[in-house]
């Protein structure tokens, strides 16, 4: 029997086809092959991205040169850009303003063939950690009210480079998903006095059932109503409502439970496309008390068709429960 | 300069990448080729449905046998099964019901070639009064809140058989961008006074710059913040908040407008996938004097990656003013 299930935190709905419980092998998989060739991310062609804004490098190198384990470049083909005003005007009826804002891709390593599940412990800390200073960083300019992490791992997944890389976009609005969970979780927090995102978590811990691992102060959990077949969301145990709240010591803790969490994917659906989003309170609007940031990994398994168009719900073949199992119990 | 662009009815914000201006030959198109096999949807194959629901055919022909022009019949493999009751229910914090719905297939003409631009204008009408007469016949099931009527073109918009067919979901609960679209065309109403889309229509044809194409009845626009590039409006110049509102005499002038959209489409973007939505109130709304039905049909041409999961807003490369005159100049 299909199941409709309701996201704690915004209200989407999915329709759980429970009886197809899809298994990672009933899927098409798009695996990626590495296909090389000529790529600006890796040492020796800094010159063909844009100046870097930010690195870690060896000492004594100089910028845009060798020498760096991670590097921060604005996108080449911005989809938002940094200069000028916002200026909001109107067309008649219609509303609109100019594209600011700041598209920078994260370069997380040197080496073409490392990605994310392969990459040493503390590469995956640098990332991390690459993440909170350009958050602090741009926090302080005052046109940005929202900065956007994500990954697109694979062409199927939006990816149009193959070196392993992470994007952010500064943004001068809050943008409509956030401000719906935002809203979302305080409606709940004013009705209960609680965390939805804190009551998930204990809940899930009590349940057992879509925990796909857990460390000291990490949860990686199959949410109870996924989008996508084998969403993995990777939360906090503590509260905290922004990423750079988090003390300098569990950026490695985290590191490890994410490095795990893909690897496990990897491992069960091979390498198939998948994004992930790390989800933060607005800037400027840090400390609250109802929400709670996150990572949210969705492999890229199913389309986007015309039901989940025009309904914004989505059809997920595949129980979060069967997901968190298998993705518990696959060797490593 | 990027712009910033905000639908007026639900507010929804896209990036429209103005400078790139992605005409049809940038986009890498993924060309339908009919592949053949055998085919559940060809004439003499009626067994291998579920049986049919509602058929038009010769006088004199037998229910499942051929000699239909269109077929509607239950999906064989249904996101939603008509048999039960709802039964609400927690889990914990968490909601979830049985999933009480129908699925159903429209199998638009019986050959397997024929598709929606090359069908004969009478078929398409056919087809357009199939869809009233199933929302008719299921608006009277007290289950069903909302029908939502939608195709997907092409593998990579969702279809899984080539033989040209639409679908139909009855819903036990209203979906959440329909909920959106009501909510912010009420909002617009009891500010204004007037409906949202009907102003929308008048100064897209007062402006021009974003008109497809229009007859007496209806008119195709790109619209103001398309999440598509390509993406086309069809609808009617008539308020209607329901589908099945629409005169006897009137399908024709639809077919027509909606038949030419969709051969410009073709004509300018290859056989690209594509999908398309009727949007229409809810079932035992009729007569809302803020909803305005229509169709959207959006060309499969990007992907729905990081960014856009994260922030539920769409970076379109393609102005709608560019995609409105290259569909009103391609010459059919």
């Amino acid at each position: 029997m299909p199941e409709l299930r309701k996201d704690p935190i915004i209200g989407r709905w999915v329709i759980i086809a429970t009886e197809r419980g899809k298994r990672p092998h009933d899927f098409v998989i798009e695996e990626e092959v590495v296909k090389g060739g000529f790529c600006p991310f890796c040492p020796g062609n800094e010159h063909t991205t844009p100046p870097e804004i930010f690195a870690y490098r060896e000492p004594g190198t100089e910028p845009n040169t060798p020498g760096w384990s991670l590097r921060v470049v604005h996108n080449k083909f911005p989809a938002l850009i940094p200069q000028g005003d916002l200026d909001r005007q109107g067309e008649g009826m219609f509303d609109k303003m100019a594209g600011i804002g700041t598209h920078e891709v994260i370069i997380e390593n040197p080496d073409h063939m490392t990605t994310l599940t392969n990459i040493p412990i503390d590469g995956f800390v640098g990332v991390l950690s690459a993440y909170r200073e350009r958050i602090r960083t741009l926090a302080e300019d005052p046109r940005f009210k929202y900065v956007l992490i994500f990954k697109n791992m694979g062409r199927a997944a939006g990816a149009s480079l193959e070196h392993s890389h992470s994007q952010l976009i500064g943004l001068p609005i809050v943008p409509e998903l956030v401000m719906e969970e935002l809203n979302g979780s305080k409606f709940y927090y004013n009705w209960k006095e609680r965390c939805v995102f804190c009551d998930m978590i204990r809940q899930e811990l009590q349940q057992k059932v879509r925990v796909v691992k857990e460390n000291e102060e990490f949860v990686a959990i199959c949410p109870f109503a996924p989008r996508s077949p084998f969403e993995v969301w990777i939360l906090p145990k503590m509260h905290y409502s922004s990423y750079d709240q988090l003390p300098e010591g569990s950026y490695r803790l985290l590191a490890e439970i994410f490095r795990e969490t893909l690897q496990r994917l990897e491992k069960s659906l091979g390498k198939a496309p998948y994004n992930f989003i790390l989800h933060i309170a607005p800037i400027g609007e840090s400390g609250l008390p109802y929400y709670h940031w996150h990572f949210e990994i969705m492999p890229k398994l199913t389309l986007m068709a015309g039901f989940e168009w025009g309904s914004g719900f989505f059809i997920n073949p595949t129980p979060p429960e069967d997901a968190a199992q298998y993705l518990r119990e696959v060797e490593l």
